[in-house]
């Protein structure tokens, strides 16, 4: 369960092997326009954004997709940590304009402060993370979009941690893009990088790159979704393959299930954590459905003794709080018994480490609402 | 056997399926070290070197060493096909000055040529391709490099079709840094880009990029090889446990035998195919050890049709010879029985096709080569 | 190309991979449902017979199927080989009495030594072998069932080596019970026994044994024909759902074209064995879709020598011919490219171990077959 | 968690899928060499003893020891529910003279009543199960073995339930022949019988059967001992491949400690069902390691909401207590994960079915005993 490639289930990393399956074979075209038009589907864009997928990470969905921007525009970076605040060297390195509104770990840049910022800015970009993968620490995308859409011409949101298990319902909030990556909510294992953009964005992009624009990758996405060969640079066809399962499966449990049941999972672990006796980093009205981070002055032990009871966790990477949390990935094919197992290991590994809690409460406390959720409480 | 992602054996893919591998575990942090240690000995490395596993692609890990070039120097690229021209639009996003020597398809950019334009440019690098992807063709990069290292600088080598399959020896021959991508040559799955640079050269890092950044990369890099977590972008796990059972295998067998082993290949194949009526692009001096381009009027049609006998080929790609060609890629794991398949199917399509072949006389006289070249003869 | 377990493809073998599907499983009950009706559907049977599939092997399934012998009732035995001779010692073993006709071998029984032995011998039961595995050899099964038919009440057919490769019909033919297994001509991995068996001959059933007894698995094989679980002995689960895939695959190409690709393959390979200077033991009117056995004094170097080559043969058995030859399956999922391998093999393996043989006119004779079948020659 | 096949892990289960292994590969007879003596390792054998490995089940096993027994030799069968009394038909089917001592469910025959009957009856022979899979009750076979070396021959043990999770040492206890099955508490897939038989027994065969003839399994399996082909009848390769890498988990995590954690696994599961408010079947000092019996009056229900929550739970098999209990499998690779999950699932299908059951308690027992017993409490 760290906050990387999530848990990526057997099944789905076996859908990936396959009996020599080439990029130009019928196989892989299928998986390519099915995934294409998943990731249509699962970021609620509509016919009038361009969906890519690129061999690549998160990161390279980042470079990318500031390929939208132009040069000489004015760009304003919300970032609540470490991710958001990754744009800054992006964006720098390009040459871009840009400003920041950060907030401390655990808490989100304010809508007051957004508002007056771009009121006063002349910025045509906005760009916000939905989930910080460095504090758990969700956005209010509908709220920001509602007041950005007043000011900015262009929306882009970094949905790496939060695309498949939270909503982002691109077209209605008039996001311009987002981007994400195979590995992360969506659960596929790592090695595509992920983009949707608004098709009327596209039509004027910043060619400073070869491979990170977005120009060169729109004939062969078209191709792509038409059911043909679109090569411009290899594609990991397995990632694909396996991608396409797991658009495959959101669309029989349906997004919306999804994307509750991943609420679920959170209120349990979260208020377990608490019923043991730690605490969450992010405010409760915060908290994302994929990302937990918990303070524990023995953050690193609790990590290290983790991964031994046989769970892998994630350090903490905020410079301001190094050492004094660590992170829990629920992401992608995380079900009940994952939660309960996280818990249980939080708790020895945490009282193993010298801190107090209640062995027992925390995987009571899951259980409970487990229940309760699942029985309409 | 496309020329895209290469032959990948189940065993080679079931590698790279694991129980929650994350990229903390020492499962993957064993991979990586293994890996990047792999990669400098398939290089002909040594310690003066410095190996990059990157997400990604051969066009990732291209756009990527063009940091290794300073803004205002002068760049000699030699090219002999497609994938060499692909340097161009590469190089000239990032504003770098550049010349080019073009070859015709079948042929190599001559040494007489490429002295010439040295002697009187003062280019600081050199770029060329070692194994033409588009073509077949087979450039004598130690002849070049003798040749440049004369006048250059830099030595830059795209080894994306040749990397474990043709000697690069880049320590003895001098050259700067080299280029692959995990799924070509080394028969890995696709979605890992690989480079290997001078440590020398990488103390001067052109910074147009975040992503396309050595700089950045190098810290990653030097823990992964003391065997410690070296984020800075996710890797693609999957493909990297992979690619490590590659390298495994290329230490077992040894990598002169390994190469010796594709050479025996191409030779049974590409006579095959003469024996047969068809005739091989690349002139013979130049045929490479992991990509045969033939010649045929039905070239599009014998692709097609060979597709349906159960071999995936490629079509052709040369903007002058578009139609009149098709590529067969003998990359990674490829042996005995895939060159005689290939050349059964081949004999079947074309006639089909309504080509004058020989049936039967193609797989005879490969499978004499590959009896003879197993007994010494 | 052994001819135990065939070739079973990975595509095959992973279909029996799961997340911990247990015997009460709906995936389980799906797949061995769909099991025992396929094996009807390969057998050639209607309504008035019953299929069975138990944990075990050929061996179990030949044991199990004498539960249909009566006591005191009398059995005449084909017999073209060692396997076919398996039957004495399990016969004998239940006291069954029975005479023997033998062949010698690479021959089959001859029509009329049947028919006279027949009409002599007051036999109820006859037991033949479709294709002995230890020589190749076809017996005429639907020759020898309307001689059978008018003298005997009960016919078995050990189809272990051609269910699947071979035309059974054993409803036309008024054939009592087929036994197989999973791993031969279907091409699954190992451990399941398989028996259809007429319900008239089950309303009769010896019970010399608890688990060799058909009495006992008939209401388990009725209630998984309903879709329900019937446990009697724990069947073999994943094998079980590799078997399924199989009969899913031989829907789809549909038995007759699987039998004639089978058919095509056995000509390659076997005239090629021939161009290349070998001979095939059995008589050419009596070669089977499944099993070659090929002459040669070398023969258990040249299985040693094509093993290191890549390929597994099997030595001979038959104690006539000890050293004599050795034996390829070609059952299951073997296709063209096997059959240019396999010969590959043999005529290199077969030249270093000192026979003289042309290299290269094996193959060349079987791409020509190959060709031709697929041209309507 | 069913009793049947039991938790088979996907690495277990991919150990077996391989390329084309035939049953005289180097790799397969490997395996087979390895696993007979972690058989032998297992049962606590030593060199008086011979393993053997058939294709089949636990039934097969059950029916191919007996042919130990001699004929007109008297048996004593104990049983403690359902699969011990499997052990009356099959020593009836071959005529064997028997008595039966049995117990409630729940509970076990007792030692006195054994001494009792051993004394006065003239037995050769004594048969009982160990880990009794219909009730989970635990026979103290160190108990029973005493007292049956004063007075029987020979001493049978069905390990199906426990060999691999309790502690067989047979050649301690002076017992004759122990047998199980690959997918129960060894938790490779179904697929192989097992039996260990000492020396000195297998030297007079009661021949009743071909097949269930451990005469002519001897000399197959001294060959795979010495590491050479030993066809008797098609072994389950892939199985084998499974079940060596079972063997080789227990030689590196050492069988006591092996048990001990079944142990552990056992006191939490459990204790956490009476914490939770619902009751076990078994008394407390009869608990088995892995066989749990949970009283129920919605036992069925429970099983089918249960297999709705994800986890496959069994029916109860018992006659006296049809509908009454379920059973919980915690057989080869089950963790303290499962144990949790296990308890989660029961707790809410449970209070579903209308049970009382405290939700969270159980869960929370099991936690702190999984904890304590981690840490010398």
């Amino acid at each position: 369960m760290h906050v990387g490639p999530s848990f990526s289930s057997y099944r789905i990393q076996l859908a990936g092997v396959s009996e020599n399956t080439g990029f130009a074979s019928p196989d892989f075209l299928d998986a390519m326009k099915y995934s294409l038009e998943g990731l249509l589907y699962t970021a609620g864009a509509d016919d009038s954004y361009l969906p890519f997928i690129l061999p690549g990470s998160g990161t390279v969905a980042m470079e990318t997709v500031t390929s939208l921007i132009p040069s000489g525009s004015r760009t304003l970076l919300l970032t609540n940590g470490v991710f958001g605040d990754r744009w800054i060297p992006i964006l720098t390195a390009h040459g871009f304009q840009m400003d920041v509104l950060s907030a401390d770990p655990g808490n989100s840049v304010s809508m007051d402060d957004i508002e007056e910022k771009l009121e006063g800015g002349g910025y045509q970009n906005l760009i916000m993370t939905h989930v910080e993968t460095s504090t758990g620490v969700r956005m209010d995308i509908e709220g920001v979009s509602k007041i950005a859409k007043k000011y900015a011409d262009r929306i882009i949101v970094d949905g790496v941690a939060s695309l498949g298990a939270e909503k982002e319902d691109i077209a209605r909030l008039g996001i311009t893009a987002i981007i994400s990556a195979s590995q992360k909510a969506l659960g596929a294992p790592p090695g595509a990088a992920l983009i949707v953009a608004s098709r009327a964005a596209l039509e004027d992009i910043n060619e400073f790159s070869y491979f990170f624009n977005l120009k060169n990758w729109m004939t062969p996405m078209e191709r792509y979704l038409e059911g043909k060969n679109g090569y411009l640079s290899t594609e990991p066809v397995g990632v694909i393959l396996s991608l396409s399962r797991v658009f495959s499966d959101i669309r029989t449990i349906g997004l919306e299930a999804r994307i509750d049941e991943h609420r679920r999972l959170t209120l349990a672990l979260n208020e377990g954590i608490e019923a043991a006796g730690l605490r969450v980093l992010a405010k409760r009205e915060l908290w994302s459905n994929t990302v937990t981070a918990v303070l524990s002055d023995h953050a690193d032990e609790i990590v290290g003794r983790s991964m031994a009871l046989g769970i892998e966790f994630a350090t903490g990477v905020h410079p301001k709080l190094l050492g004094k949390y660590f992170r829990i990935g629920h992401m992608g094919y995380v079900n009940d018994f994952d939660a309960l197992s996280a818990l249980s290991v939080i708790e020895r590994a945490a009282a193993q480490s010298g801190e107090k809690v209640s062995i027992g409460e925390g995987v009571k406390r899951a259980q409970q609402i487990l229940y309760d959720l699942s029985h309409g409480k």
